[in-house]
């Protein structure tokens, strides 16, 4: 007598933890150091040590009612404050606390913007591969995930794809950048090219067509590459962030939701994030991590660990005649499965103790997922159940 | 051109949130000394001491990557079995892991709860007077709440009008012991004639009417009076815990779900829970609390500093000719306002920089709530200003 529609979705729930469980069921059996689990995004660098003596000093000089206390839904006014004073210096924008919202890590700043701007029966897009767990967010709304394409190799936006796909319905699109699963970063022109087509599409339809940009690995990024920050490109976008990946927090789960002062019915927007995250049961962003990343606003994990995780990685796959587009962000490799049935792939996979995931995870079947976000060490040490695997596979 | 289903919400939006925006604005003008902010349950007394060392040990002793990193969606298992163990010790049960779900406090369980139980169209009972945020999470599940009633006075549930209101679509029932807004502690012969009433209903309807227990003011009960655990009286309860009132952490968003094993369907609730904790966003309780909470099973707060709290305000507002149950439990007082509407018996008692909630509020006008987690000493400044109150009313 549990919920029918729970029940379904039990039925497509993720392939991603079902492989983390898997991993630590394998890791029983042969040991951790014998599995080499490439499934989960789940940091393996050090959180900065400024993190351990934030948090103390907190606890040292703060008074403990208000470190672990309630405050406002959207968070500490001078959290908010400060995050907002950030990304001015970092990205040349005009935001104030008003425009900040904390949140329960990117997953609770989505679903609050969702929350936010969706009636049923809208339509929110995303170009596939994508994060699997957008469908649950858009489900959750009684809304409707409509899916546009990536060109194959490159993995970048097809516009032409995205074009077809906006209907009157179309309230939002996605991107996510760097995005995961493929490790690409959507550089200025394709960003611009969005936001010309959304511009265009919007006046069209006489009403706002939103963007929600989903940024946790934002400063994830190698080879000083630059990221578009989306506010500067698109007024009427959410930018959602966490501090999972660039301080190595996932489990803390905390993040904010950005937009601008100008966006339409700002003060009505201010309100419909504080009311959605009371309203899901959030109440506010976890108080004591609130605190911890104002002192935390200029550290970042150290990216070359990631990168030389990559280049070890992405070099020994080509060698073995994988395709993929070379990863310069996140860390995460998407690539071609040596069959074409991914879901096989992953599990033949399995034999050699490589834990991944397919490709139709991400709505983009016939490929696979690696996240190279685990040590050096393992990954060398996995290098001959790659070649195993390939071998086998390539007869 | 955001949601309309939200915007409708905004509308109705916590009385209780604004009064404590507005408190901050008052404090700003007259001073936060000259404030009596009685309108929000945010704990004034200190959290154990044991929750900072705690805090110190864990960062000092444990791998930073695994205490701030992802676990499974449903908590770090250990953790898991530590509560587990901590319930079957006080209260005979015989629970484990995998009958805990570690949330984002108690409002992050009940949803979580609610996800899994319920389909669009089915209806949750609760007793008026009733926390205001069951509606916005029933709400979000295309739910009904259905409201029961409370004898006025006692306002121990009225098991008459429970059997009334259930129909053929009742999924559940919930319950908060000790009661917010009340401070009312349901005895057992009140908790086994419920259990009672719902098993035969069940019955009679041929599918089980869950109970879903919101239980984070367990701890908080004075005078050695008895909460009876839901789980003692009906197999088919989920009981519902949150840390913020009994270790003083309201902000920190820590809590569980604990349901029996002989529960039907007990493995596919497991799993449920798990998903519905990653579906809408949450995807898990925060992870340096969940490990903090191990290590102060056997801490509460002091208790009796709320009693003194009680006995000043409830005897004082007696003499003044306010009628009131006398809490028994929470931190919460609930009194018949002097005059008819209670929204405008706030609005008076604002002019004496009295913060109260009105009973509307919470199901029940005509009355207030008055929320005594606040310093012994401001209590005792606020008396002259309530004795202004009621000698204006009572003219």
């Amino acid at each position: 007598m549990i919920s029918k529609k729970m029940k379904a979705s039990l039925a497509s729930s993720s392939v991603i933890r079902e492989m983390f469980e898997e991993g630590n069921r394998l890791a029983e059996i042969y040991g951790a150091e014998n599995v080499f689990d490439f499934s989960i995004g789940n940091p393996n660098v050090k959180p900065p040590e400024r993190v351990k003596t934030a948090i103390k000093e907190i606890l040292d000089e703060e008074d403990a009612n208000f470190v672990h206390g309630y405050m406002s839904n959207s968070g500490y006014p001078d959290v908010r404050e400060a995050i907002a004073q950030d990304l001015n210096k970092k990205h040349g924008l005009n935001l104030s606390f008003k425009n900040i919202a904390m949140s329960v890590g990117a997953g609770g700043g989505l679903i609050v913007v969702f929350k936010t701007l969706l009636d049923p029966g809208d339509e929110v897009i995303t170009f596939a591969p994508y994060f699997g767990p957008y469908r649950a967010y858009i489900d959750d709304c009684q809304s409707k995930l409509v899916i546009a394409e990536s060109h194959k190799g490159t993995f970048e936006p097809d516009l032409a794809t995205l074009e077809a796909a906006i209907t009157p319905k179309t309230k939002a699109l996605i991107i996510n950048n760097p995005n995961n699963p493929t490790g690409v970063v959507y550089k200025e022109d394709i960003i611009k090219g969005i936001a010309d087509l959304l511009t265009k599409k919007s006046e069209e339809y006489g009403h706002t067509i939103y963007i929600v940009s989903d940024d946790p690995y934002r400063e994830i990024v190698y080879d000083d590459i630059e990221v578009p920050y989306m506010l500067n490109y698109y007024t009427s976008t959410f930018a959602v962030y966490s501090y999972s990946k660039s301080l190595s927090l996932p489990g803390e789960r905390i993040g904010y939701v950005a937009f601008s002062p100008e966006i339409e019915e700002a003060e009505e927007i201010e309100q419909c994030l504080s009311n959605a995250t009371r309203n899901i049961g959030f109440t506010n962003a976890p108080s004591l991590f609130q605190r911890v990343i104002v002192k935390c606003l200029d550290e970042t994990v150290e990216v070359d660990v990631y990168k030389r995780n990559r280049d070890l990685l992405y070099n020994h796959l080509l060698s073995l005649g994988f395709e993929s587009a070379k990863p310069e962000g996140a860390f995460y490799l998407f690539a071609k499965s040596l069959i074409e049935d991914d879901k096989e792939f992953v599990k033949i996979a399995k034999k050699y103790n490589l834990l991944l995931v397919p490709g139709s995870t991400f709505g983009c079947p016939g490929y696979f997922r690696a996240s190279y976000c685990i040590s050096y060490d393992k990954i060398e040490r996995s290098l001959a159940a790659w070649t195993k695997l390939a071998n086998e596979l390539n007869k």
